[in-house]
């Protein structure tokens, strides 16, 4: 599994420091370019030209964002003799991240061969591979997070709501809160806040009960919809005014009967599952936190604690 | 749950026919816009400047990517007058694809306002949010998704491999194979075919046994990866020599022994679970195809299907 660039060492690949010159020619890997390209390459270094990067874990580079040229003229200039520069050297994946104030530098990175991998709001990534074979570069986010909170109360009553933009198949149906998770939110507290926010009402995570997988959903992606069983722990209701119409507590049974959920496949699954949960004939996924030193950070596994009485061990 | 723009209704919002105009400049919304702004697209619907583009569901407009004007100039041109066009008839958000054979075109959209979306290679989405009010457009992809297969065989040994650019805290680790899914996959054929391609060995999905959710991995992103339960139908192994250092099948006390594991939390729990399952101690979460009228789409419901004899009901 590629786990991406982040994790690369950000050694220097090459500071232009005439001292270094004469080093850098000495490369073994210099031998194997045409007398061409080696020309182009040194060229290049005597001129200070080569873009600023540093070596990434899988025979890459990564250009160096905060230290592009200044103006356009130059950058052209300093991409080829780059570009040269690394073919010569034998490096595989080039990673060039152009930040939004220099946009103008995109249409030169196209023409000189750069695809576009991915963008936020605040930069537009680009790659170069090299070598003449499949291109290895790691693929951009592919999935949207979505959760859906199933609350209930004591008095089997379901928090549900209408949402003012549903499109017309959905108009007058009263369905679950759901939403999408943010930037680095737990899929426990996604659903917790989405609840809050459409609703007004506080609620305890309980556990995923299952999950959807669907695809070509917004932009070609594919989306992950994770249903998750919530307490609540409080009952007043207080709408967001600018997403849902109206939220109240339903009978339960009232809710299924809905023909959006009787007429469809998968929301009366998805009913029937919630349904086994509250007579306990169903175990969830519960979040648990982790630590690893695979790659030193702190994540949440989600896994099935059945309690002891519930399941009938075979060892084998 | 906003679905984004993809479901949006295409109807055309203008197409700069004489004899429409009329009835747009009557339109009651110009009336709220000043008369200057007024003026200006008065102006620019004379002179066809308003660029093509459809409604979408939310109030914004979706720009017609395949009908953009052929220069630099008449783009810039075009894009001005047209957001003052959108801005005086309440418009909300602008949605503008631009194809990487017009990346000249993004200076001028930058310049302008616009903001980077998402990119995939094909092309850059931008976007504009009129409203004086808080951006409600739906943010990009945000998870990657990857698998991790545990493949045992009927002498409880576990299919394992060392891979090639693995960094050196796992120089000399046997694991699990793993991968992310591809673009439109499912998780249980993306668990089968990382397995396939790395060791060659043949398997059937039997279940997610959990899932681990880790945030800031790739380019900042979430990360969901699913730990799958599959079935050995073949046992030869013929590894992919471009990932992959070696495979084999190991003994599941030998897998389990390896300091890696013992030493790490995550490793550990994971590999509890597996042998749970293979207890029979443990119940995953099976993959169903739903159809949905809700959004039209068949997609796939991972949920626990427990045998009668393996739960304890106790109905409320």
């Amino acid at each position: 599994m590629l786990s991406g660039v982040r994790s690369a060492a950000r050694r220097k690949l090459f500071r232009a420091d005439p001292a270094d010159l004469l080093g850098v020619a000495n490369w073994p890997e210099a031998g194997v370019a045409g007398h061409h390209q080696q020309q182009h390459w040194w060229a290049a270094l005597e001129h200070n030209f080569v873009l600023e990067s540093t070596d990434d874990e899988y025979g890459g580079v990564v250009v160096d964002a905060d230290r592009l040229p200044a103006d356009k003229a130059a950058f052209a200039r300093s991409l080829a003799a780059s570009l040269s520069y690394w073919k010569s050297v034998g490096k595989k994946g080039v990673w060039l991240k152009l930040p939004v104030d220099r946009a103008e530098f995109v249409p030169l990175a196209v023409k000189e061969g750069f695809k576009y991998h991915h963008a936020e709001e605040s930069y537009l990534m680009m790659t170069y591979w090299i070598p003449d074979e499949p291109n290895m570069l790691p693929a951009n986010a592919s999935h949207q997070v979505g959760v859906g909170g199933f609350v209930i109360n004591d008095q089997m009553e379901v928090l549900v709501v209408q949402e003012k933009y549903c499109g017309s198949s959905l108009d007058g149906v009263w369905k679950l809160p759901t939403g999408f998770i943010l930037a680095s939110e737990e899929i426990y507290t996604g659903a917790s806040r989405e609840v809050k926010e459409e609703t007004g009402v506080d609620t305890e995570f309980v556990d995923v009960v299952a999950f959807r997988h669907a695809h070509n959903v917004a932009f070609q992606k594919s989306d992950l919809f994770f249903i998750c069983m919530l307490r609540p722990v409080s009952s007043e209701i207080k709408i967001d005014e600018t997403e849902i119409q109206a939220a109240k507590w339903m009978p339960l049974e009232e809710f299924v009967k809905q023909p959006f959920i009787q007429e469809d496949h998968m929301f009366q699954k998805i009913m029937d599952i919630c349904i086994q949960c509250l007579r306990k004939c169903y175990c969830g996924l519960t979040p648990h936190h982790v630590v690893s030193r695979f790659d030193d950070r702190t994540s949440t596994l989600y896994y099935n604690v059945a309690e002891p009485e519930d399941v009938n061990c075979s060892a084998t």
